[in-house]
């Protein structure tokens, strides 16, 4: 049976991934407190794959999970889920959630209701956390009349009451989740994607450089993220995310150049594609 | 007199910045709470510039900045200050640092010191905060043994006491500082930088053929950012920083034809550039 991390504990969004990803799977779950140890838990064998958010189409990158990809560990994506998020405010039974003085969520989720937070609960001091379970957990037992945001099912798991839904800036919301582990997966799809980190030298034209690859080859890019190079300013890491499959001739080749033209190349994994359209 | 805003209140990185920008000038410097709230009072006149933190070493950029940038005011970027940044913890006086339960500091701190927190106070639950300087505040407030992160200054202003320094992720560390206002400087420098944010058609090779045509100018670019379009998942936004003027005749012929191949353009300013070798 497979042993599979997620992001938790119980009542995070990325324990709704999972538990899509395992339907028809004979699989154990496990929620660990942190994307960085449901990583290490991969690398460490402790654990055959992980679910972590990577990506929210308010929000942006998950910029933790991108850099211990990057520079932490040797894991590869071996697929992928969309799901629609639905940000919840819930708060201690019984309280008017005008009153709460307090919020705790995950950063990500903090980002996604902006626009609320500021303009509904100016008063309120907002509380990061590891995940948004541990937020439901905390404004549970915290005393004081206190609020969490995240998913619905969080409220039933830590007994708060859902007062307000779909509180994140725009109605549409989307989560795109990777899981992660150790090898790819031999079975290959018919639509796929393949994602892969790399640096190019510093000078004009690099990253154009790289991109013609691309063009050249006629392969889309559904991806493009920067993050720092950890060293100077203006030095960047880029995760691209390209359609089709490592096996496939043509990415072969493209990406054959690509490694050739970057200074840093790390090869992330080909994994079945959902489209969003 | 100018009146300028910055991201405080007092305490705060930025307040640095603000000062080291004022130093020869005749200004009124004034601590606003949020990045929002900061760009908003000079989109309304009532403040004429605003300083705000715009990218970091370690973290990256930050994103709330861009957001606004891009999709709520008229503004434009007018100058830049590049300071090297030490993170600092400090608590409540004659506290044990080993024994803080709490930590308060803004999310960008929190990103820069993420291997600190997670390794020296894995117990301590973190605190997202505005500012920094809202941070100390709290943190000195809360009653019990509490820490904050952040420039060593706030310690003094708020009656903190410096335990460690430099206890971000990697030594070097440096954020760059942008200055907002209404109008473009007249005056030019002999190093300049323009920064833009455009999206470009959801097709292969878009974003390619805008970063070729700084190659064809042989214009450098010194920094590239995607942020979500706010819609679909895969749909971005790009931040692009090139080396030049507006008003250099490359430059603007450059940017003339990214402004036709482009479905989203804004030019978000051409300001004297600091240079980080």
């Amino acid at each position: 049976m497979l042993k599979i991390g997620f992001l938790g504990p119980e009542g995070t969004f990325t324990q709704r991934a999972a538990q899509i990803y395992t339907a028809n799977k004979s699989a154990e779950l496990v929620g660990l407190p942190s994307i960085r140890e449901t990583l290490l838990a991969v690398q460490q064998g402790e654990l055959d794959l992980a679910v972590i958010p990577f990506e929210n189409s308010l929000e942006g990158s998950v910029n933790v999970g991108l850099d211990i990809l990057a520079w932490e560990v040797d894991l590869l994506i071996i697929d992928e889920l969309i799901l629609p998020i639905s940000q919840t405010l819930m708060i201690t039974p019984g309280a008017r959630w005008k009153d709460i003085t307090e919020v705790y969520t995950h950063p990500q989720s903090a980002g996604q209701c902006r626009l609320f937070l500021e303009r509904q609960l100016p008063q309120a001091k907002l509380y990061l956390t590891n995940s948004n379970s541990a937020g439901a957990k905390l404004a549970k037992e915290t005393g004081i009349i206190a609020g969490a945001i995240g998913p619905e099912h969080a409220a039933e798991i830590f007994g708060l009451e859902v007062v307000l839904r779909d509180i994140q800036d725009k109605n549409s919301n989307f989560t795109r989740f990777v899981v992660v582990g150790k090898k790819l997966d031999d079975a290959t799809s018919l639509q796929n994607r393949t994602s892969i980190v790399f640096s190019t030298e510093h000078k004009p034209g690099s990253l154009a450089c790289i991109l013609d690859i691309f063009s050249l080859w006629d392969i889309n890019m559904s991806k493009i993220e920067s993050r720092p190079s950890r060293g100077k300013l203006g030095r960047y890491i880029f995760f691209i995310d390209i359609e089709g499959h490592m096996l496939d001739q043509d990415v072969r080749d493209a990406l054959t150049m690509v490694k050739r033209k970057t200074t840093f190349y790390k090869f992330l994994g080909s994994y079945p594609r959902v489209d969003m359209e």
